[in-house]
Formats: C-alpha cells, sequence, structure tokens
C-alpha cells in the first residue's frame, strides 16, 4: 500500500461509515497510500477497534482533524464529514495545493439559496462553491478532470439523476411528471447514534421518511434534471428505508412527453451509458437487484414501459456507500489524477 | 376451543401460510371450533411439523381435501388454496350448505375477461362468480353480510384500494395519474418452494418483480377504484419484494382533480373510515410503519400533499397475512355470521 | 381495559422494551388497567412516539417517575428499570402498600457480596433484598404467591435454569462439567443507544461477548443450580448476539453423573415440568426454535443424549420479552393476586 | 481474465453457492482462466441468471458435466458437487492428466467405514481415496503441494479443527472434554431447495439441527484433532443455524489438561500460526465477528480461559463459502501450482 511513487491521501471523517469504505477501497489501490486518518470523537484509537473488518490493514491511527497540517502530509483529501464542516475546511486546503474530494452536501447546489432552503443554514464559501465541479461521474467527467474541489454527489441523487438524465436529455419525458420512489439501506443514514437506527426499530420493519418535499437531496435532483431537460422542474421524491446495510434501489415513474416504445427508451439510456464501465443498462427481462450490485462501484438501470397506463417506469440500483459514496468518490480521484477511472474499483458483488 | 354451540370451521388449504395464519386466528376466536384442516401434499402430517409456533394447540390432523365430507363437519369453510382450485369446490360446498369465504383470485373479479387475461385460464363457475361478494369488509361490509361466499381481496389490493377509495370518491383525484408503489415481505408469495423465496437469495436484498402492468392484482384494484371513481380507470402498480417476513407498504401517488390541502384531503380519507375499527388513519407527521400493523388486523393510512411539485402521495400499510388474508376472511366471517366484527381480532403488534 | 374492580398498575421505566412489552401484555389482561407508565428521559411524551405498534392503546401519557404519588394510583407496581435504580424506589414503595415486581438484577441474589462483584457497586438495600422472592415462577412458584417483593428472573437465567434444573435435582450431571451457550437478539441488551445496538453493527453479523465468567447474569444462574444440585457450583456461560429481535436460545453441555439413556433424562425433566403451562417439554426428534417461543410466554425444551461423546445435551428457547422478562413478571403478578396463572398469557407465536 | 500462457480452470458444479463463489474468486484471479462451467439441472443458462451479482463477467455458459472432453478444455478442475458424484468423477479426470480440487465429503475421510456410516452410503473408490491429501492448507500444506487430488475441508471442519489443533498438539486439552457449539449462515447448506432454507423459516429464528453425534463433519474434525492429540477422540458438535446467509462462528469448550494461564494459551494457538495469511490470531479484548471475516479468506481466532470454572474457551469464525469452501479451494490449488498462496484471495471484508 505505501511506497514511493504513490499519492499521499487523507481522509477527514474515516470513522464513518463513508470513512471506513473509503478505506476499504483505498486499501488496495494501486496508486495511492493511506498518510492521515482524522477523525473527531474517535481521535486516537484505530480505525479497527470500530470496524473489526479492517483488523488486517496497516493503517495510521485516528487523530484529530488538523488540516493546517495536512499540507505536508497529504496531496489529496477527502472529506467525509458531516455537512457545514467540510466548508470550513476545504478553502484552506485548496490554499495549501491539496486537491479535495468533499463527501458532504456543502459543495453540491450551484445556488446558495437552495443549500439555505434545505439545510436550514447559509453557504458560508460562495468562492469555493463556484468553483467545485459536480462530481457526478458519468455526466461530468471532463469538468471532474481537471478540477481541484470536487463535490461528490449523495447516494439518493446519483441513483435517481442517472436513470432519467438521458430519457430527459432526449425530450422522452414530461418534465412535471417524475416521481422517485426510493428505497435505502440504513447506512445511508450515516454511523450517528439514534432510536431510528437501531436494529430493534429496523429490522422486519418498513416506513417512509422525509416526504413531500422534504429531503434535502431534492435540489440536488432538480438541479442537474433540469439541465438535462433544458427547463426547471421540480421532482417528488420520497425516500423509504429498507432493513439491509447497503444499497438503494429507485423507481422512478414519469409520463411521456411523446408517443414512446420501450425499445426506444432502453435504447436511449443504453445508448447514452455505452462506454461507461460503471453503468450497466439492462436489456431483456432483467431488473436491478440489490445483490448485483452491493460491494461494487455499478449502477444498473433498467427501461420498461406500462403501455396500458402509459407511463415510463426506470429502475436503477447502486450500493450507497461504494458507487453512492465512497466508490464514486475514488473514481473521481481517478479522473482528476489522470488515471484509469477503474482503478481501484474492480469489485464483484457476492453471488449470494 | 371446542364446544356446544360454536360454529365449525373447515380450512382447506390449512398447510400454507395463510392457512396457519387462520389457524392461529380462529384458535382463539370465542365462537368457532376448528373441525377440519384439509391439505393436499401434507396429508396426514400434523399442522406442527410444519409450523412449530402451533405446538401448543390441539388440532385436527391435517386431511385430504375431501368437500363432500365437510356437510357434516363444518358449517363455514375457508378456501386457502391457489386460484382455479378454489372455483372447483366452492359450488358444492355452497350446495351443501356451508359459507364460504375463498382466499384466492378466483372470486374477486366481476368481469370473466379480466380473469382470463391475468391469470391465463378461462374462469370455469360463471354462477358461483356472480354471486360472489367482494369481500373488502370497510366497503362492502354490508354485502358481505348477507353473503354464502364471500372473495377475500389479496393483499396487495386491500393495501392498495383502502388509501385511495375514499379520495377518488370525493373526487379529489386525477383518474389517470394514479401511480401505486408497493412494497411486501416474503410470505405474500406463499410457501411454494422458488429459488425467488430461498433466505439467501431475499436477504440483504430488493428488488421490483411483475412491473409494467403484469401482476394480477391490477384488474381487481381497478374494479374497485373505477366503482369509487365512477369512471373506468387504470393504475401503474410495481410489486417490490421485501427482505421480511410480514408486511405491505403501498405508497401511492395522484395529481390532484382540482386545488387541494393536505389537510383537506386526510379529512376526507379520516371521515370516511370514523367508524371502522381495522383502519387507523394517522394525522400530524405520523406515518405508517410495518412495526405498527403486523401481528394485527390493522390498516394504517396517512395522506400528504407535496405542495412543491402539486402531488397527493397516500401512504398505507397492514400485515399481508392478517388484514391482507386470513385477519380480513375472519372479520368477513363475523359478518355472515352475524357476530362482532372484532372477534377473534383484537391483536396488538409488538413494540419491537 | 379500565373499569370499576381492576387492580391499577403502574409501570416505572415504561419506555424501555420490557416496559413496553408489559403495556402490551397488560392492556389485555382482564383483571388490571395501566394507571400509571413511568419514565425518566422521556417523561411528557405518549408512549406510542416511541413506539408506533402502540398507537392503537389509550394509555396514560409518560410521566416522571414519582413514587411518592403511586400510593393513592397503582396497587401494584412493575419497576422496569436499571440496576441500582429499583433498589432506590422498592422500599418506599413496599412502604406504602404497594406491590413490586421488579424487573432489574437489584434483587436476585441472596448473597450481597455476589452482587457487589458482579454489579460492580454495593447493595444498599439488604432489608429489602432479604424479603424479596425469586420469581422463577416454575421453580419458587408458592413463595411468589405470597411475596410483597419479586425479584423477575433475567432472561438469560430463566433459559438457562429452567432446563438444567430438573436433571441436576435428580442428580444427573457432574456438578463441574456444566457449559451454557446462549444466543440472544438484541433486544435483551435493552433500548440504550450504543453502537453495539445499530442495525448496521448486529446485521448478517454475529459474535459473543461478555465471555469467560464476566457476565452478571452467572451469579443468578448459580445460585438456583446449586440449590437444585445442593452444592455450590459454578458454570461456564457464553452470551452471544443474534441478528433478530426477540428470542435467547440456549444450547447447555454436561457429563452425565452416571449411566444414562435420553429416554430417561427426557422423563426427568418432562415430569418436573407436567403441570405448568409455560414450559413445553418437547419429545421424538422435536428441538426448541425461536419462532415456536416469540410472541408467547413459552418456555420450549428439549434432552438430548451424546451416546458417542458421552455428554448430555439440552435445549431450551424463550422469548426475552416474554418469559424472560415482561410475561414471566405477569405470571408472577398473576400468582401473587391470586388470580388464574395464565390471565393475558394466552398468546400463540406467529407460524411464520 | 483470459489469456495466453492462463491456467484453464473447469468447475463442475459451478450453479451451485460454492461453484458461484468459486466464479467470483478466480474471475480476479491472475494465474487463471475459466474455461468450463458444468452444471447439471442449469445446463444452457448463463451463470447471470441464476447470480445476477455475476452479470458483468464474461463467463462461458453453463454445460452438461462432461468429464471426458475436460481433458483439452481445462488443466485443473473444481468439483463442487454433492458427495457421491465427486468420486465418480475424480478417477478419470485424475487420468487424464488434471489436477482435482474437490469440495465434496468424498475425499476427506481417511477410513472409509466412517464414511459409509455418516454418508450412509459406502465409498466406491479406495484407491482415489488413498491417494487424495486433505486440504486444510495450514496443516496439511506441504503435502497438498505435490498433491493431485485435494480433499477439500467442510465449512464446519475448518472452522473447528483450526483453532483446537495447536492446543490439542501441545497436550493443553483433556481430550474427552470438548465441545464445538457451532453456528452457521445457511449459505452453508446450499442451494438445493427445502422448507428449513426458505426466508419465511430462516429470519428472526434461530435453533439447532443433527445434534447429539449427527452431522456428518464430526468424523473429519475428530480425525484431525485426533492426529493433533496423538490418540482417537471424540467431540460433541452441535450446529447451529443462524438468520444470517455467510459466515460460522464456533465456540469450543474443553478442560484444561494441566495448569494454564490465557497468555500462554494464547501464545500457543499465535506460535502456530505466526506466518500464515489466512489465521488471524486475536489478542487482547478482541473476539471474532462474522463481520470481520465474511466476504474474505480468513479464519479469526481468540483464545480464552475461564478461570472460574476452569475452561478453556476458543472462538473461531470464517466465511463458509470462502475459507470455507471455495477460498480454501483456491489457496490449495495456489500451492498446488507452486504459486503464491495469497493469488486472487486479497479480499477485505466490507466494514459495514
Amino acid at each position: 500500500m505505501t511506497g514511493p511513487g504513490k499519492t499521499r491521501i487523507a481522509i477527514l471523517g474515516a470513522s464513518g461509515y463513508s470513512g471506513a469504505e473509503l478505506v476499504r477501497l483505498l486499501a488496495r489501490h494501486p496508486k495511492v497510500t493511506l498518510s492521515f486518518l482524522g477523525a473527531a470523537s474517535e481521535a486516537g484509537k484505530e480505525l479497527k477497534e470500530l470496524y473489526p473488518a479492517l483488523r488486517g490493514l496497516a493503517l495510521p491511527r485516528l487523530a484529530k482533524l488538523e488540516p493546517a497540517d495536512l499540507a505536508g502530509q497529504a496531496d489529496l483529501v477527502f472529506l467525509a464529514l458531516p455537512h457545514t464542516e467540510s466548508q470550513k475546511l476545504a478553502p484552506a486546503l485548496l490554499a495549501a495545493g491539496l486537491k479535495v474530494v468533499d463527501l458532504s452536501g456543502d459543495f453540491r447546489l450551484r445556488d446558495a439559496a437552495q443549500y439555505a432552503a434545505f439545510y436550514k443554514t447559509e453557504h458560508r464559501e460562495p468562492a469555493a462553491l463556484a468553483e467545485a465541479v459536480y462530481g457526478l461521474t458519468e455526466i461530468h467527467g471532463p469538468a471532474v478532470a481537471k478540477a481541484r474541489l470536487v463535490a461528490n454527489p449523495g447516494c439518493y441523487t446519483t441513483c435517481s439523476i442517472l436513470p432519467l438524465y438521458p430519457l430527459l436529455k432526449a425530450g422522452w419525458l414530461k418534465i412535471d411528471s417524475v416521481v422517485i420512489d426510493a428505497k435505502s439501506g440504513v447506512t445511508g443514514a450515516g454511523r450517528k447514534l439514534t432510536n431510528a437506527n437501531t436494529f430493534a426499530e429496523v429490522d422486519a420493519n418498513f416506513s417512509a421518511y422525509k416526504v413531500a418535499g422534504a429531503h434535502q437531496h431534492i435540489p440536488e435532483i432538480e438541479q442537474e434534471l433540469s439541465a438535462a431537460a433544458g427547463a426547471p422542474m421540480t421532482v417528488t421524491f420520497t425516500p423509504h428505508l429498507l432493513p439491509l446495510n447497503r444499497g438503494i434501489l429507485a423507481t422512478c415513474y414519469a409520463s411521456p412527453a411523446k408517443p414512446a416504445s420501450e425499445a426506444e427508451l432502453q435504447a436511449c439510456v443504453a445508448d447514452f451509458y455505452r462506454d461507461k464501465p460503471f453503468v450497466r443498462v439492462l436489456a431483456g427481462a432483467e431488473l436491478p437487484t440489490l445483490r448485483s450490485v452491493v460491494g461494487s462501484n455499478l449502477l444498473e438501470v433498467a427501461v420498461k414501459y406500462d403501455a396500458r397506463a402509459k407511463r415510463v417506469i426506470v429502475f436503477s440500483a447502486l450500493d450507497n456507500l461504494v458507487k453512492g459514496a465512497a466508490g464514486q468518490a475514488v473514481q473521481n480521484m481517478n479522473l482528476m489524477q489522470g488515471w484509469p477511472e477503474t482503478d481501484g474499483l474492480e469489485l464483484i458483488a457476492q453471488p449470494v
């Protein structure tokens, strides 16, 4: 893992689920070495005390977040911190010459007013916000390659935007008709202790939350889909909590804007992602499953047309900690560094 | 459980999940005795060999289905059989003077052509079909009370129809805009062995199935919702498989037919079910959860309005084996016999 | 639930899992009314805010623990509090004329030195401790019937003592050979938030904890088994955490003290519990399963003899929140009040 | 994956769980190419139809088992077949010059009488049995390196033998005192459909099976442990079924043969496995968990001493499909081919 010529990586917020998943991925990445693992409340511990699965890795001990010192210790920093924390640190890191991939919501929304509306706090770093590139790799890859600061997309948003983007761009969907019914595993909510995340609450249970326009990923979805559609659009987005650890499945509904066949719709999406190694557009009777993506950096998509009710249905699935967080962050790092996009991400999901 | 004056109950198909759940409920019902448990492939066994949870009950041994003999052995019969099997037996049972509650799909659809289209086989008992009453108790209770043959609704259909019925009847929803995104536990698929129902496939997994207009519960939903709306309507219905045993949650979307407020919509549904003991219409921030209905005969409903996207969202939840099958069947029996609707159904879900 | 002539029940610690389960059971008990629900941190809330499954019950709002006021408000009190809290309250409650069933570990150990050793704190109420009756109902029922203060046994201990007690009493087992390998669902650890109880940690995982003589239930097990054996004995007890909510299965191993046959051993246990409504001694090839006890107040036991290795193996299973806590507490209340032992406890486990 | 100079691999029984896991591992192995995937009942299908997680791999279509043709198509064969099937095929494969790693129980027991006793059928290939090397890699690695036919150990057996072997060899344990209480995920039982493996049966459930000396892995455990102890020994082995997919945790109990300290016992095991890359002997308060091994080829071990009860307790954990089956098979292949033992097996478990 370590060695001469390797790019030195710091992770701030290494004790959270996305941070630990970054460690899992980067520990096997051929071109990097993990030089600094920052954690606030857990500083002083070994990461393996929190995650026994990482017992076998030789890792730096968790340390207090000391961005001032990172200049000499790292070349690129992943910020796996709560929103508002990232914007406090990013400008200084950039000024010190480090590249930054931020996994929080702090730099995703072009419109600071939307940030204030959904995150209930003012954005304090407009300059960094203006510089940040939205790191939905399959859409903004060329800009990512040139960026110093990448805003890594949310898990729900990656799963929602990618399947709908080509269809909206090609004009297949009525823009006021989009409904996204999304179901996520519990790790999407992070490691913070709440009654909502206990085993006793989650197991054998299922329900919706933050319904009717309340979820903070909505403006991010609308920002990108509006760009695809070429017109401002709103979506109905309903998140649900699944009794499992990893994975999001989104079932997206829309009315066709013009007469459509399933074959045309399917071809539209398949063509759009033809050369993208991490988007698998299914054909025939295949549908996305969580099993087929969990553990990997893949997004699966299937396009269906309900001819009885005249409605387009698009299914998509990803691992919220990989393509929905740490994996896409590594994918973005690869582009920022000029490396092959798939480095460190050649993961196969477990068959059972 | 047994005793003079008790109504004698036969269950045909007692070895399946709905059959076993009927046994659980009827074993504690104050007015009945279980006189006959029919099963085809498992005849000769004790039911407890299949379901250790029933070890403590004194039950008749599973016997071959012998409807001819039931006349002297039972007063009312529950048919918990695969579709096509029920229609073969029901006419003779009626002729022998027994009342029948059928849990299959055989007598639910008024239009035999719809049956043929979705069940891929012709209906062979038009007379019995014409007599059958659709046992969605909260809607058709008075007819159920006079019926000899009740078609107990499907699990998905109960969960889908009840939340939307009042809103469509009151004209709140555009009838071409209804999308039902439904998520079910695995027991909804019955006890038949398939790779799709193994633990290895289901656990930590989630996906849709029978998508884009393929599920056989669709015509049943449309039959009832069209009656509510006063006009023929089609819906988009997408079933998904949850990694848990019991429970369905339906998230239903529709566009408002006229300017609406969440309070008005909520009041419409709450008023409609005000005196119904098994429908709990939630208010405020409460949302249905599977935990709060599983094990009980309750349906929970919550009505929300997404003002940003101008869309009505209705959530509903039930236990597919209770309100979605055996519980509603007992509820129908209670009405057919002139007993209190809640007899044997005063069940409380487990808090954790 | 309420009504003239009903015994008034207070629960202190109603917001925990055992407290909520007491509510579930007592809400359907024919002879009691719930008059007071005490909770410290959650005072002011409705219990249904914490447990949506209890939404349908009319319950008093959670209130601060005010034992001084309970004299006029309750006839019998369940203490579902952390250890050390119960001993602070019990003497005053007894002095005010209330009966007390304590679900904590505070009054279970006859020897205060053992309490100090395993709970890491001195016992401060020796008089109450001397009065308390250990409420393992099947063993100490007659004493329970006369008690004012009952120490309700631990979940692991009920599951461990009951299967071994008859065999030790009858001299079948070498007393230095007993190993208890126990596996519990997560609700056994209570509702307190810890990383160890999150869904992310528990799901798809399994491990032991508090191993090699560290668990606080050990002295309780040894106290009762020593009494059965007529000599002091130590056991090896290893708890493990199962990825499920409810249920304990204990696999107990011992060497035979004399030549034994499986039939003799099985008969010893079956005879001992012949008239006990909540102990189901299995015969033939049947083995305890969690499914067959969860939700009910039953303990299942099976006795096997490994003739190859000359070792007695006893399996037992219960629902840690029912027979392991709230159910046995109600069973004890029934005896203390002179009511039928099974009142409010005629529960059937769900077949699936 | 394919390419000149790669060793051609055939898997017979590729449609089972071990077969699919072999595909997952070998698809990323640097020195092999998958040239033939045999399956009986599923021949003609693509493997991804059974395992959507493998959708992204270019694989040969499942074909009928045609060992006669394998000579020209493969250099090494993995037999992932039911017992009795493997012994039918192995001699011909060896005769055709292929190396064979058999994952069934057919070649594990040196004593054919034991095979007959536990597998209820006579062994029919004594010559191949005599040649076979028992592939518990950490114990028999040098013999494996020279073998043509390797009998890959069972999942329970690997988890049971490895932790106890060093302690028995060093004389720390009374040989008549060993109890192994083992808990396994459902994939250990294979992909064959039975009611015992449905989600409805397994979820939220737990129980023992094949108790009191009945499990076919017992003679395999005793064969190896007797060799370690230098004297014939019997063990009590109790398997239990966990509600999860992957992983076995064994809790092993024994009486010390001489005064022991935890430090001495721990050092004995740690020293024995010091240079073994896939055995992680824990120290301090760490205990094995399934989470920390699942997905990887690791076995975790912890050694404890219960000083109160004078009993040695050894915990071990592995992924039954990796170190317990496919992973150890690949490890054996690596030795047989003279490759680094860790090739293709550098897997990290997921932190959550």
